[in-house]
């Protein structure tokens, strides 16, 4: 294992970089350095850390073991490589590498295992597919997988950090459902990107899944509605003993997303049978978008290989 | 028709009741008298209207012609028959009667003929029936229909005035998800009601839904995320004309509560190909839950008896 590993978090001042940052000194990482865009280099961050500017250059000769990138897909494709270039390993967060062959898409829980092929960048998945993964791995290993559907309940922290403080602002009279996401004609990025991300994950490359993504006035937490049909029978009753069992997953009742934040788990409830199909069940699950979502999983799938010397 | 017709809101004071007093004043009604419990008996409202106090007494003897009633389900039960005793027709909005034979539960778009059957009680479904029957039947007409699975995005004034006034005062960071309904042990009432009503409405008895209800933190309007299975081959284009020729029916390509609202019309849009099943659809509307969703679908239950000479 790498000794105090040197980590570079990459966007620290976004939404889902500062959470970061909070998860590393809660795990006792303390060679931690911290870059952002132009804007941001140069400000001071809670703690002291100071904010370097993320450049090519500076991410190529930084000395880092880690980098862990939670900026746009743009910023990802120009940087990332060059901080490949550096030996490190790249964990990204962005859209930019999850469906390039050749570059492992990890939920640790699930498929950790791949993260190990990597050649300098293990990808980190979309926010709300880590969660479907999560549920639907064991599910598949339990009764096989026919199908899936899935309508999301997305938080404002989904969007960043601008959405989250434009809630804040808003009155609550004009809260509102959105659906901020880029439309291909027929359906959004979004949905695309949990179709193929989960079944990259679950490497069940035909999956037929349909996704509906809508946003909520609701600040940290993503929850969905998913509609799963086995391939052989499967009871309520069992699809809970399965999921019970599952790492990474926690039972709840009626999971939400406000009881979601902050946990490490993905809350799971409501599983019952589908009345509307064969070998169908239904149920909801929340997830802290943020941790699991987003900086958690990445930290996640870094201390693996750090932890399997995959990198040193 | 009934010349001038008198006009009794029982429950004038809540979500609905309110509602409910404001499309009569637009529709022109002037013989319109409100009735509450005796906690708001007494007291005025906007333009001068006094409230009455709905005992089974006052509401027997005060020669309405058309009783229209917000109140709880109890309270239907203790005091609609009271209203059918003298004589009214009472169009009753809560769960008392819904469900009962030989009561017709009426959307008046799907199946308004069926109002006319009614001895003295007709039944005006939950918010999200409503709209789910009003898109779910030109479908069934179209191509028949298989099976349906639906998500909601309901809002806090499905849960009345004070759920209202709750989202109102809250901080953002605490708004969450809401499951506020009764669980049976497998299912929320809500999920039961919308299987049930949907099912009578439509006349298909059998015909398997599954609905997962989430309440969200949106104050008026509720949207609902549609998985729709056909008998026969319906192209996505095909529903989408199938459904722009539909009565209440209002295509838009990204339909939330917030456009909704105010509007007499389900938005209907987002409809595509459900990849995840053969003959599947998908699609999203929204609904003023206090419109069409509740107090409106009263008065036109009303209206089309009043006009029909149904009653006299």
């Amino acid at each position: 294992m790498v000794d105090r590993p040197r980590i570079g978090v990459v966007g620290a001042t976004g939404a889902v970089g500062r959470v970061t940052l909070e998860l590393l000194r809660e795990r006792g990482y303390e060679r931690v350095r911290a870059f952002a865009s132009a804007r941001s280099a140069g400000t001071t961050l809670e703690g002291g850390l100071a904010v370097e500017e993320a450049t090519p250059d500076a991410l190529r000769t930084a000395e880092i073991d880690v980098y862990l990138f939670s900026v746009g897909t743009s910023a990802s494709k120009a940087l990332v490589p060059h901080a490949v270039e550096s030996g490190a390993l790249c964990v990204d967060k962005s859209a930019a590498f999850r469906l390039t062959d050749g570059i492992p898409l990890v939920v640790p829980e699930v498929n950790g295992t791949r993260a190990e092929q990597n050649t300098g960048i293990v990808a980190n998945p979309n926010c709300c597919s880590i969660p479907l993964a999560l549920v639907l791995a064991p599910l598949r290993d339990a009764a096989g997988l026919r199908r899936a559907r899935v309508a999301t309940y997305q938080s404002a922290a989904g969007a960043g950090a601008e959405s989250m403080e434009r809630l804040r602002r808003e009155a609550p009279e004009d809260h509102d459902l959105r659906m901020d996401w880029d439309f291909d004609g027929v359906e959004f990025d979004e949905e695309t990107k949990i179709r193929e991300e989960t079944r990259k994950i679950l490497e069940l490359p035909e999956l037929p899944i349909s996704a509906t993504c809508v946003r909520v006035p609701v600040m940290i937490g993503h929850a969905e509605a998913l509609w799963v049909e086995t391939e052989e029978p499967l009871s309520a009753e069992g699809a809970e003993q399965v999921l019970a069992a599952a790492p990474g997953v926690r039972l709840d009742a009626r999971p939400t997303p406000g009881k979601a934040t902050g946990l490490d788990e993905v809350l799971v409830g409501r599983i019952r049978r589908d009345p509307a199909g064969p070998n169908g069940l239904a149920l909801f699950f929340a997830c802290d978008n943020l941790r699991k979502g987003a900086a958690l999983n990445a930290i996640q799938i870094a201390e693996r290989l750090l932890r399997d010397r995959a990198i040193a």
